[in-house]
């Protein structure tokens, strides 16, 4: 009997340990305000980013993936929950993205791609960036992280009274911003000194993968940086042909040699997938300091193309067939595609806006998503079904000051043979326009908006 | 005496085949009208370019290579002799290119690449689009090439009269342009079938290769397309995402694909450089028929970067170092660089315009070239310096029609930082202006301005 029941622990452990060795371990790597055109492997002809371009070789380049939304909150939200912004409540017509004066955050309905991993066995670590909420309630650590290491929201915030913006931004010192870093829900320096944040996310994203080499983890690492105020440590600043901005860029390119590398000296390759990727398109009203979308239209704040769709890379050696999609994927589809490749099951109680991808990370198949909502707050901005963007709205090209404006006909363009956006096909392309105008009014039909959570101030 | 005899024999015939072997040998593999954003790593989404992706993985990618005009017939001139259009007189104000009734070409006077690798026992071919004269004298095989198949000038020449401009383009058929393609100096087909102008080509490259495995040789394939009209095989045609613009870099794609296979199936890919470049930027006014700058401003028929700067890849493998080389370079630099690999020196009755880019293919340097001056026919229209481009002319971005002016006072933009060209810096840079302007004054004090060969016209 005795004998029995060992046998027993034996299979139970044994099967136990399969199962966790089964489970891949997942690393997303979020930039700020990066944008389309803002790496070598995407087209920029200075910014130099060895280590992202040789993930490209090893990997998968997808080059018509899509952020939810265009600005920082709502798009953050999406790629944790891999629901719309609307859905959630993390939008808003008025204030778009969350400030150091905001009450809201992501509801603890919610279920994040941590939380959900975490019922699994994950270990779990956010680093960098939150912006979903900095209230304790709101933090990563009550939303299934483990832990938390970071600027909760954007690094402009808190700017000290007695700098002018122009100073500030042309010639950024920490002390201009007062933003907190934070361990798990303790402020532990303010202001940040964000000269060397970058290096500081990177080794706190080491130290965990050393840590958790034995168990399935996961890591979000959301840089604070590309976003102004722009910041590199010592070793990359004035480095860059591509100034300040490409100092930043080649400082989080050396930041994710140095993952891939770590993954690499634990034997932890053939078991990881890395995402790359970027919250939203580039800054453009900060000039030199903001990054460019390539040969896209428009930028962050705007749903044309430069606003939302962001240079992606997905990793994993022997996992991940290397290669170019250029079909569509989105951030909304990683909490699917993360669940399927973990063994788990999408919670049934609540509307999903993302596909399992994980077929097309093996080469197995195209990709499952072939359309993809554009809301810009609680407006449908416009819609892409296959090749083809229908605009419902118009708005400034680089995003700010916000003109939106409902257009009197929709507009198309084929993004697969014009990218740029030049060529308005709407005319030609009636029985396409009627397509996508019955998609939307089906999509428009079922949707249950959330309660808006950005438009709650403290003191309100 | 006949023993001593048979040992200098035996010596001289060594030290020939040791002369030949160290001579690698040399691709150029030119593009028409393929702008900086059409390749997938350079930045394009859906065309697809798996050969070209390879060659950069293997060897550098030069991000800001640049032809000596904004057009076909004058960039060509460029690429062969190493020499400015405005000196060797392949320029003009009226006429900027040869057409079908153009009685001139690139003078005798002038050394081609060509004519000084076989000079000094190199097999030489050109294959493609010539555009540098079509009378005998003018002709490849007049200008140092053993032997010349294509299409003798731009394929969309010789339009037949009965078909009207927009269905010629948008929906072309070959016998639309009665273009002629040549075997040395004969007429061989007519209307050339452009169907397949590019596989036969290719065979024709593959071909020169096989048979001159065992010399050193020079191979000059200068492809028909992606200029208007587009044509693409049966293979390709409907294949890409991008639409026919896309079905035409495909097929240069595998053509690329094609000509590095034979030369490693022929053990030569240790023994052999091969440059692949475009001849001038996209000719944007035709829509999705033309192609995209990427990130870069303006096309076909300007100096701005858009239409000078062109995707390049330098392939050699063992001899190249792979990697980016984001500083300047230029088709000009192609005829002294090939000379010193090769071991010739370049002749020293003539002026030339490029440098020896040799150590930097190797790794060993930075690049020689700091300066490029952009002519516009006969006027200076802007200059480079380091980061620098000083503007002193303005014109329509898109090219046609022109809108040539002079500025009033010159702009600035700085390249590296700034590669859209997007922040005039003039006002705060008084001294880089300066600087650059005396560069321009000392090169303009010294050029010799050859005289134009593009104005004359059969029967003036």
């Amino acid at each position: 009997m005795k004998q029995l029941f060992n046998l027993v622990i034996f299979f139970v452990l044994s099967v136990q340990l399969f199962a966790q060795e089964s489970k891949p371990n997942f690393i997303i790597i979020f930039t700020d305000d990066q944008g389309y055109g803002d790496l070598g492997t995407f087209g920029h002809p200075t910014i130099k980013t060895p280590h992202i371009d040789q993930m490209v070789v090893e990997g998968q380049k997808w080059t018509s993936f899509y952020v939810a939304a265009n600005v920082c909150t709502p798009s953050r939200s999406a790629i944790l929950t891999g629901r719309l912004p609307v859905r959630t409540g993390m939008y808003s017509n008025k204030r778009r993205v969350l400030f150091p004066d905001s009450d809201g955050g992501l509801p603890a309905y919610e279920l994040t791609i941590a939380k959900l991993l975490k019922s699994s066995g994950y270990a779990t670590a956010a680093i960098g960036k939150w912006h979903l909420g900095h209230l304790p309630e709101y933090l990563p650590t009550s939303h299934g992280f483990d832990s938390y290491f970071g600027i909760p929201y954007s690094n402009d915030m808190d700017r000290v009274n007695d700098v002018d913006a122009k100073t500030a931004f042309q010639d950024p010192k920490f002390e201009y911003f007062n933003v907190p870093l934070m361990r798990n829900e303790e402020i532990i320096e303010r202001p940040a000194d964000q000269n060397t944040i970058t290096r500081r996310y990177t080794e706190e994203a080491v130290k965990f993968i050393q840590e958790n080499k034995d168990q399935p983890f996961f890591l979000y690492l959301a840089h604070s940086l590309p976003h102004v105020p722009l910041f590199a440590s010592t070793n990359f600043l004035g480095q860059s042909e591509r100034g300040l901005y490409g100092d930043v860029i080649e400082e989080i390119d050396w930041s994710v040699g140095e993952i891939l590398s770590a993954l690499k000296s634990q034997g932890l390759e053939q078991h990881t997938y890395v995402v790359f990727t970027s919250d939203n398109g580039p800054w453009l009203v900060y000039n030199e300091q903001g990054g460019s979308s390539g040969l896209l239209f428009g930028g962050k704040g705007t749903s044309y193309e430069g606003g939302v769709r962001v240079p992606t890379v997905i990793w994993g050696p022997g996992n991940v067939k290397p290669g170019v999609v250029s079909k569509m994927g989105s951030t909304l589809d990683l909490l699917p595609t993360f669940l399927s490749l973990s063994g788990g099951n999408l919670p049934q109680d609540r509307v999903y806006d993302g596909y399992d991808l994980s077929p097309v990370f093996k080469g197995n198949s195209e990709t499952p998503r072939e359309e993809m909502f554009y809301y810009h707050g609680d407006r449908l901005f416009a819609v892409r079904k296959g090749d083809f963007k229908m605009y419902l709205y118009q708005n400034n090209p680089a995003g700010y000051p916000e003109q939106l404006e409902k257009l009197e006909k929709p507009t198309l363009f084929n993004l697969s043979v014009d990218p740029s956006e030049r060529f308005d096909l709407a005319g030609q392309n009636p029985e396409i326009i009627a397509e996508i105008q019955a998609i939307a009014a089906a999509h428009q039909s079922e949707m249950v908006f959330g309660v808006t959570q950005l438009e709650k101030r403290i003191g309100d």
